[in-house]
Parts: structure tokens; C-alpha cells; sequence
């Protein structure tokens, strides 16, 4: 069955290993049998950087480049930037009316995103209504999958109330629900093993990292604190570097043989993550070389993004249609 | 001096004798000399409407009917509608990034509002955010001059707190700032003589109304509770109907001269009524017959609302255009 699927990112910097497990890798999949449209999200971006726009502006050609370089085809896949289209700010106006300022406030997802930044007293209105204008991105394109992590539940479960109360209200089914779809990969941690990996967090590797960066970040990765000699026997588990090679190894024997190895001693921290660093190097060099050349040539990446949008904005500006009838305000 | 004004309505009943002293006469003399956008805010109503919307659609063409009929001209002045207009839409999301929900929740016209509204705990977020959507409408036309009630004032301070802060984050003059016009005319007391004429009150003479019903709406009037035999002496103030003859009659030593007869004794209610009765049925007449003309032609009221916007939109996407360049986020 072909599903519409709708996903995406907040241009906030380039993109990174850990999307490649949480989302890429399943893009590029799920572009081979379904509909599906990637949102570039500059204007959710800058709900928490609407004092530093310019970091969200210089990022948006940073993720295509990733997007294209990682194998995500804008022949099967749809690229499309939210800022450019306008049906995305109206249907989120629209459906602010659908929403209390108390439900907004009870998002579990946006209290915890709350509680880790540092707004103080000052949220931005723009980040309490995130989740109204997510609802309006997924309902624009009709989607009936969205792939989320788990911390993103809520936002769907919002967006599938205002579909119904619209729905309601319109006396009709004018929006359909969208269903989430759960990544199958638990989220990388960064390289000190703490937390996830996260741009914000400074512990990424990117698909424009050097080999050096590689071999670097690889050299600083936590792994078992009691394996100090190489004759000591290791821990595999919360070990970052085994993490990492369960995620990115092609060859799962031989990843189970240096677990045996490593739990029984004799296999050192160095010589395990020269194994992790060339299998990174080697997933990523050729990742590098298209994103250089992508980079290379904006005028590209503006076409490619430029021809999404326009199919994008057929699309929402439709939806937006279906919106505007219902309430009776298509009278121009 | 030309002033570019920005002003409006929201389209959630025709409008009535409040709107005529308050702001509709003085729209008819301001286009003479100014550059008037007048904005059908459809998008606000809809902000304590959204699960009626019909309220909101359905009062579109008697809000034009009713500014057409009192000699609001559309040569003269720009009357746009505010959902045709997706630049509105898109700037109030740029904004809402510039604004804490704390400053939002201090708004003390918000508060009152949601005070003397039955929302219990569920305010909508799109009423909660409406005066962002405000400093949208205003700054989308350039806007130097706003006409407003004094209990508006917050909102043009606000409109200037965003345009100070949207200025200083692209470090340069993007959006300029807007003055209050405040009105000199105080609000007309309901016919009851409570609080103001308002839709909502049932307490309103709107330019539809026939000679019966202004007759009977006179009739109701509050006066002067003491004024009980003709002979007693009775109190203007606090009398609803010296407070109409003071805003409609134009012939001042007339109600002047009734005035001193009313205090001396003499002059019964029932005389004094009859002559605002006429007074309103001749201003009303006119106005009556041409709102009736202009409702039994909804497609001319459709172009002369579509040309406008037509107009509004290419100034409202330059404006757009302005703030999108300043955040770097215009490269499709």
C-alpha cells in the first residue's frame, strides 16, 4: 500500500550520523514505494532562533546538500521549504482557533523542549504554537504516516485533534488523520556516550566531517572505564564505540566476534575504534564527495528545491482550499 | 501631510450606529486626505468564532455593504479581506518568534476580553495571539496612523515593541513604526444605556434597521428614572437620549435649547423621543437605501472586495518581501 508521508528538519545546522539512523537511512527507503515530502522547517527553526535568523538561513542549501548526498532522490521524493509556502502560516491561523492555550501549554514534548533551553521567563509565542503549525504541515499534504521518535507522539495525537474538531466544525471529513510511524532504531548517542547526538551538544559527526574529524571523534568516544588494560575483559553494553558499530557495521559476525573478544579481554579500546573509525570513513567518504559537490553549486540545490516547492505548494495551496470552503471563506 | 491609516473591521454582525460615531464617519473623512487600507479582519473574527465560523463568513458582504452605503469609497480607500491576504498570515508567524507568551498573557485588552468572554479555561491560542496578528495587518501596509479606542492602545504598542525588535535583529529599518489616532468621539451607550453598543448586547441600531424598529429602539431608551410626570424637571446626563441627539443631530442650538427645556420641566420623554426617532430615520434612510442596493448586488460587492485585495496583496507581499530578505530566508 502507498502511503503519504510527511517528514523533515529544522535547518539548524548540517545534518549528522545520528539522522542517518533515526531518519535518513529510512527516507531513503520509504522513497522507493510512497508518496513522500520532505519539509526544510526554516520557519519552525526560528521559533527558538528568532533573534538569530541568519543560523537557520545559512543552513536550509547545508540539509539539502545532506539530503541529496545521503541518497534521498528529488525524483521520489518531494523537497520543499516551508517558509515558501504561504498555505503552511494560513492553515496554522486557522487552526489556533481549534486549540487552547492550556492544551498547547500540557504538550509533554514542548514542556521538556522548555524545561532544556534556556527562554527563562520568555517563550516565544512562535515555540508554544510549534505544535499548531506542525498539524498545519502534516494536514497540508494529506499525510497518513508521519515517522516519529517516540518523544514526538504527542505532537500527532495534537494534530489529530484539530483535524477532528475541524472536521466537526466543518460538519464534513475535510482533513484526514495521520498516523505515526515509529522509529525502529533507538537514538544514537554522541561520541561522550551522554545523551543523544545533537548538534547543540557539540558531540556530532557530520557527512562533512574528515577523516581526521572521524579518527578524532572515534578516539574520544566512551567506552568501558574498568578496561584499562588491554588483558582486562570489557563491557559491551553502554559502550559507545559498540553502539556505533551495531548502527553503522555492515558485517554483524564479525561485530559479534569482537564483542566475544572484547567481554573475554585482549581486544584494546585502540585497536576496536581504528575498526569503528575506518568503517565510519568509510560510510561517509563517499557521502562527503557528493555533499562537496552539491555545496559546490547552489544554483542546483535552489532549482532542486525550487521545483519541490512548486509541487508543494500546488499541493497545500489545495488542502487550503478544502480548509477555507468549509468555513465559507472562499468567497474570493 | 498624507498619512498611510490602517484600519478595520471584524466581520462577526453588520455594523450599527457605535461603528458610525466611532469610526465609520470619521474613515469617510480621512479618505479624503490619506492613503485608508481598511481591513475586513475575517481571519480575527474567527479567533473567538472557531467553531462558528459562518458567523464569520456570513457577515462579510453586510460589513461591505454597510461601509459602501455610509460613503466609504472604494476609489478613495483600499478595502481588502484579511484571509485573501497570506502575507498577514505569514508575518504574525515571523513575529510570534519576537514575542514571549508572558508579554501576550500581560495585554490588558486581551485580558479584558477574555474577562467579559465565556471561554472558562479554554482560550483559544488564536485569540491569545490576535494582537500579533495585528501588528501583522498594520505593518503589512506601512501603516504611519491607526485609528483606535483607547482601550486599543496596547495593541499599537505592542505592533512597535515588534517592529523595534524586528529592526534591531536585522540591524537595519525593515518595518517603521505606527501612531495611534485616537478617537474623539467616546463610545455610544447602548440603547439601554449600559455599557457600549455592541452586536453582542442586542442593545444596537444598525443601518438595516426599518423606521418601526429605530422607533421602538428610541422607545426603550433609558432617560431620566426621576423624569416621571412631563412637568418634572429631568437630567441630561446619564440620559441616553441627549447623549444620540449630541452625537446625530445637527442642528446643536436646537438640542441646545431642548436640553434647557428638559432641565426646567415640561418637556416629556415621549416629545423628546420623536424627534431622535426623526433624526435617526432621516440619517438612516439613505444609508438604508443604498446598503439595500449594494446587498442585492452581491457580485459587484465580490469586485469591488476583490480589487482591493488585489491591491492590498501586492503591498502587504512587498512588506513580506522585506522581512524575508532581512532573515535571509528569501532564496526561492
Amino acid at each position: 500500500m502507498t502511503h503519504t508521508i510527511l517528514t523533515g528538519d529544522r535547518p539548524t545546522g548540517p545534518l549528522h550520523l545520528g539522522h542517518f539512523v533515526g531518519s535518513l537511512q529510512h527516507r531513503v527507503s520509504l522513497q522507493e514505494q510512497h508518496n513522500q515530502t520532505i519539509l526544510i522547517a526554516d520557519m519552525q527553526g526560528l521559533t527558538d532562533n528568532g533573534h538569530n535568523p541568519k543560523k537557520v538561513a545559512d543552513n536550509i542549501f547545508n540539509v539539502m546538500a545532506d539530503y541529496l548526498a545521503v541518497g534521498i532522490c528529488p525524483t521520489k521524493t518531494t523537497i520543499c521549504l516551508q517558509s515558501a509556502l504561504p498555505a503552511l502560516a494560513e492553515l496554522a491561523m486557522y487552526y489556533a482557533n481549534l486549540v487552547s492555550v492550556a492544551r498547547l501549554e500540557r504538550n509533554p514534548t514542548v514542556k521538556a523542549e522548555i524545561a532544556s533551553k534556556d527562554f527563562g521567563a520568555s517563550i516565544p509565542a512562535g515555540f508554544l504554537n510549534y505544535p499548531i503549525s506542525q498539524a498545519a504541515d502534516i494536514t497540508a499534504f494529506d499525510a497518513t504516516i508521519v515517522p516519529v521518535g517516540e518523544d514526538q507522539l504527542p505532537m500527532i495525537e495534537l494534530t489529530n485533534e484539530i483535524v477532528r474538531k475541524l472536521n466537526h466544525v466543518a460538519g464534513k471529513q475535510v482533513l484526514i488523520e495521520a498516523k505515526p510511524l515509529l522509529s525502529e532504531v533507538s537514538r544514537l548517542p554522541g561520541v561522550d556516550g551522554k545523551s543523544k547526538m545533537s548538534k547543540s551538544l557539540g558531540n556530532v559527526i557530520t557527512f562533512g566531517s574528515t577523516d581526521d574529524e572521524i579518527a578524532k571523534a572515534v578516539r574520544a568516544m566512551y567506552t568501558d572505564p574498568n578496561h584499562i588494560r588491554v588483558d582486562d575483559p570489557g563491557q559491551v553494553e553502554g559502550n559507545v564505540v559498540f553502539t556505533y558499530l551495531d548502527a553503522f557495521h555492515e558485517d554483524k559476525s564479525y561485530v559479534a566476534s569482537l564483542k566475544e573478544h572484547y567481554r573475554r579481554g585482549g581486544l584494546g579500546d585502540s585497536k576496536l575504534k581504528g575498526v569503528l573509525a575506518d568503517c565510519l570513513v568509510n560510510l561517509i567518504t563517499p557521502i562527503r564527495a557528493r555533499r562537496a559537490q552539491y555545496i559546490a553549486d547552489p544554483a542546483q540545490l535552489r532549482a532542486v528545491l525550487l521545483a519541490g516547492t512548486e509541487q508543494a505548494n500546488q499541493k497545500s495551496q489545495q488542502v487550503l482550499g478544502r480548509v477555507k470552503q468549509a468555513f465559507g471563506l472562499n468567497i474570493l
